[in-house]
């Protein structure tokens, strides 16, 4: 497995291989992240995985400072996978003096994450540009724990005709029900044991939804109400939106998509759940 | 030649190609557009060459609706220069329902053309990385004359890693200076024969800065003497700018471009000339 720390080094190592699937991660790898790489390279002749903490992609210096990393930690556990190159390059060589230009998503990106963090989809956005110009991957590969980060992939992608075809494969959980997340490492032990509440409370509407419900504001009660109960009162976001446009309907007759963005102590997590299939 | 309407037919025809070369247009071909074509068949194995007057890059209605358009006769020129394919789609298709996506150069493109026209920037750097991606060129070529939008072209591409190679090729002009430009049909006959003061009025600058002028403000007052005398007095600049950043300095040692917009009646005409290079 080849390490490539330069735009330089990983174009010429992209050029020896074939069919590319492509992991883009900020590291500190979990299950999660894994899952995916081993459906890349189920796929794919070879995989390559980018671990960089992305630093126009956060509102708050804080945040980006405290974002975990591991990068040997990483770098072994990729080795051990059978990926093929890993890119990691440093961001001041990524974002030169004088780098000046915005990939901006809107429609989907402008809701619920949008506001919350402003700034967030088009670090996103340009990031990924920059990856997929200088990897040209046939395949990219995400969670769908960042369901609004896919969906603004997806049109952006397709928006701007880049030749790759985009996997979302479904959220990977602890076996409490915790999504597999970096900022998981941040929680005290206290906070991780009132984790669990957030897939509690996506259960919840599910449950309803499974019983008939289809009224959003009686599923987004159901969810703040399993939230504050168990203690977690800041809540960014509870709803339940269409999973095309997240635009929030007052009734679902298909497609439904609940959301939640809650903070627990110095952390924000978010979590979703399909309650009903696009047709 | 092949002529392609639709993203999917160009993408087909271009897996048949080698390496290619680009030259996009928005047609109404000149002579400025076929030394490009040729410069790009000299260099290239096929060139692909675009038609498509691109709505998002202008601010007015009026001016896009006023564009000059004339495919036929654009393709016959193309059919006799040699060029694989001729690349026009449909501006519906191009941008669907749902379109939400810009690439927003900033720097370079905020000064000058950026603030006469808001947006069109970001229209010109969406559709070229829509264009690089379905084409896929090793090279494509653009003309000085759009001095500013050559600038923020290189600005995105490289801060974007879009992997094209972009080349500026010098001012087509007539024999009495007017520089190429489809815009330049939309002149009446009295405005044809004013449009050599704007070539005039850059030759003045080029002049004095040969004499060892190196003040910023001497130039730009010569250069609006000239297009006032001549009864030109819808300046919307005239100045003297460093060709990478295209801001002003009051004076000179290396590096200068002058550069005008001027209005003529109904048409708005740009030009340009290098006044010293570049270290």
């Amino acid at each position: 497995m080849k390490l490539c720390t330069t735009i330089q080094e990983m174009r010429q190592e992209r050029a020896r291989l074939g069919a590319v699937g492509f992991v883009p991660t900020m590291g500190f790898l979990h299950e999660g992240h894994l899952s995916l790489v081993r459906r890349a390279r189920a796929e794919n002749e070879a995989v390559i995985v980018s671990l960089f903490v992305n630093p126009i992609q956060f509102g708050s210096a804080d945040d980006l400072a405290n974002y975990p990393r591991a990068l040997e930690r990483d770098v072994a556990l990729l080795r051990e996978e059978g990926v093929a190159c890993v890119f990691a390059p440093e961001a001041a060589a990524f974002y030169p003096e004088g780098f000046a230009t915005q990939v901006n998503p809107e429609g989907v990106a402008l809701e619920l994450e949008g506001p919350s963090r402003p700034g967030h989809f088009a670090g996103v956005a340009t990031v990924l540009t920059k990856f997929f110009n200088i990897i040209q991957p046939q395949r990219a590969y995400f969670g769908q724990k960042d369901a609004q980060q896919c969906a603004v992939v997806r049109r952006f992608v397709k928006d701007l005709n880049i030749p790759v075809e985009i996997i979302t494969l479904p959220t990977w959980r602890e076996k409490d029900g915790v999504a597999g997340s970096s900022r998981n490492s941040r929680l005290t032990e206290a906070e991780r044991l009132q984790a669990p509440v957030l897939y509690q409370a996506l259960c919840r509407a599910r449950d309803l939804v499974q019983a008939g419900e289809r009224r959003r504001a009686v599923l987004e009660t159901a969810m703040r109400d399993v939230l504050v109960q168990a203690g977690l009162t800041e809540i960014d976001y509870a709803t339940v939106v269409d999973p095309e446009t997240f635009q929030a309907k007052e009734t679902f007759t298909e497609g439904a998509l609940a959301l939640l963005a809650v903070r627990l102590g110095a952390v924000r997590l978010i979590d979703n759940m399909p309650l009903l299939p696009v047709p």
